[in-house]
């Protein structure tokens, strides 16, 4: 078992998780070559996945290797410290491949470093903060990380002229879309959405503990309270222009509308990390305006409308110069979909695993 | 040299070619292990690829086996009969990947094993059928295939509302395009396109001897004939509604605009066996309605217009289930932007390499 591979299984087993909005962690365990205890953080509240890992190996963790795929905690949060427990276990060697750059959380290298541990950082540093892209980049940019998801005709169209939409992509785009809602932490919408869709905006797929905290822009403050989204199987903010009760006020926006930039930084002082932007096509638009989407996931199917609701609507750049723009950074199948996702720029253009 | 090496080779060369009418043809000619001769077929009107093989083989040819990707003409056509050359020459053997279903064409492999050469057929069919998708398709269908491309933004759209389109993908899209013209031997655009843009429809690439037949459609016959597609520099096709001097008259569809079926017919008996439809959006919409869309190839740009000019507009199915569908193909990268192929449904449904 060499140093690699036990990072790469640390990495593989950090992707099992839904821990949102806290960061995928996974830890490996070896003695003597062989791994005698492995964990991941599974869902936020829940056991870290060194304690995990710890609680697997037992006495064995004793003079042993731990691999984390990022830098332990040194904060008493829900769980106590990752840093002490490792130093209590006896483990000899802690190896992380990035650094915690939650200023809250971080310390734990230097702690484990005065008890007499041998540390190490920077191991496959790219494909942890690949694992651990929302939060890494949420810490980065000081708000939550913003997708924008669309599941859309290959003419860019999300319904019919008349409003049918169910469904367009097929299962695997739509499982994919859970996961999605579940890895991001949050799921937002527009008012028009959450009146004629009615959605659930729930992650119904297995191993999600927690679920997303749902989010509905309603400036006025007048959807019915019957919507699906209010049903109370989870957390959901109404956010509205001016105070109404039990809704967060975030103002208007100097262009017009509600002032997303606010909102973000109000979910991000909440600890939010992440937000699926779901739609519908204004409000995906009203985002990119704002410059605050960081990547956009496509599911396109292989069938063509003609007319209808376009995936992304609002005022036009003044030239294709100015018009967002990005890269495609992966091309998937989702059954008989396709996945495109494109990374807006602005995005990953500074080291995402700080001083490693 | 094995047979299915020297078969892939001549598949290799058929590429080569921009042949169009006409079939992609290559040729390998091997004597005792060694290729003593091969060709293609470059353009239509020029030398087919057996006679280039057989030109360059000359003596060597006696008690050889020539590997060809398409059974070999028996016609005098614009050049002298395939099979007779090769009789001629002595080959012993003749392997053919796909028999030609164009009925003038064929009969040359009776004839050449009249000639008592010997005759096998089937040898990587699928390979040269997919290198002979045009032709092959076309002549299964009795009508010219039609491709329509787009070059659009990931929101799916192909100008800004001002109109400003150049240029939303990148060289290599548009070299990709140029290509297309090429392959497929005509390019078709609507009437608002040939005004607005007045794109002049030329393949501007290497390698490329005959231009491609330009198809502009003008109902009314109206257009100024100063456009560049007028310009003379290569044959261009206007095609009106009820007769006007110079024009294609095709009638009117029973519902509503050109008759474009009438307008596939009488191309196909001119010999066009490929038609590109570049645009704009209602023109690829009247071909999707009127069930004359084989494939549609998109060149997708990293880049969102938010609002503009649909890639493709027109009349909405009554439902989703009555949407025109297909399945995703390819996925290819083309410079910074996405190549997206989709087949729509209909095509490729029987053997388009016939009685292999």
């Amino acid at each position: 078992m060499t140093d690699s591979r036990a990072m790469a299984r640390a990495i593989l087993l950090s992707r099992r998780g839904f821990p949102a909005p806290n960061p995928h962690v996974g830890c490996v365990i070896v003695r003597d070559g062989e791994i005698v205890g492995e964990g991941w953080h599974r869902f936020a509240g829940g056991p870290h996945a060194e304690a995990e890992a710890l609680a697997a190996a037992g006495e064995r963790a004793r003079g042993a290797t731990a691999y984390v795929t990022l830098e332990p905690c040194n904060h008493h949060g829900r769980t106590p410290p990752c840093s002490q427990a490792l130093i209590r276990a006896g483990v000899a060697r802690v190896v992380v491949a990035c650094r915690d750059p939650n200023p809250v959380a971080a310390g734990g290298l230097e702690a484990l470093r005065s008890a007499g541990v041998t540390v190490e950082t920077g191991l496959m540093a790219d494909e942890a903060a690949e694992a651990n892209w929302r939060f890494l980049t949420a810490m980065r940019l000081g708000r939550p990380v913003v997708v924008a998801k669309a599941a859309m005709s290959a003419d860019g169209r999300i319904a019919l002229p008349s409003g049918e939409s169910r469904w367009i992509t097929g299962p695997a785009a739509r499982r994919a879309g859970h996961r999605l809602r579940a890895e991001m932490g949050s799921v937002l919408v527009g008012r028009v959405t959450a009146e004629r869709d009615d959605p659930l905006l729930t992650a119904r797929i297995p191993g999600v503990r927690n679920q997303p905290l749902r989010i509905v822009l309603d400036p006025a403050g007048r959807l019915p309270s019957g919507l699906r989204v209010f049903d109370g199987s989870a957390p959901t903010v109404r956010v509205t222009e001016g105070p109404v009760a039990g809704s967060l006020a975030v103002g208007r926006d100097p262009r017009g509308g509600l002032n997303l930039r606010a909102l973000m930084a109000e979910l991000f002082r909440r600890g939010v990390t992440g937000v699926l932007v779901e739609g519908g096509g204004r409000t995906i638009a009203s985002f990119l305006r704002a410059g605050l989407v960081d990547r956009l996931e496509l599911f396109v199917a292989p069938a063509l409308l003609l007319d209808g609701l376009p995936a992304v609507l609002g005022e036009a750049p003044g030239s294709l110069e100015s018009a967002p723009r990005g890269r495609w950074v992966s091309v998937r199948r989702a059954g008989p979909d396709l996945r495109l996702t494109l990374d807006l720029e602005g995005m990953g253009e500074t080291d995402p695993c700080p001083e490693r």
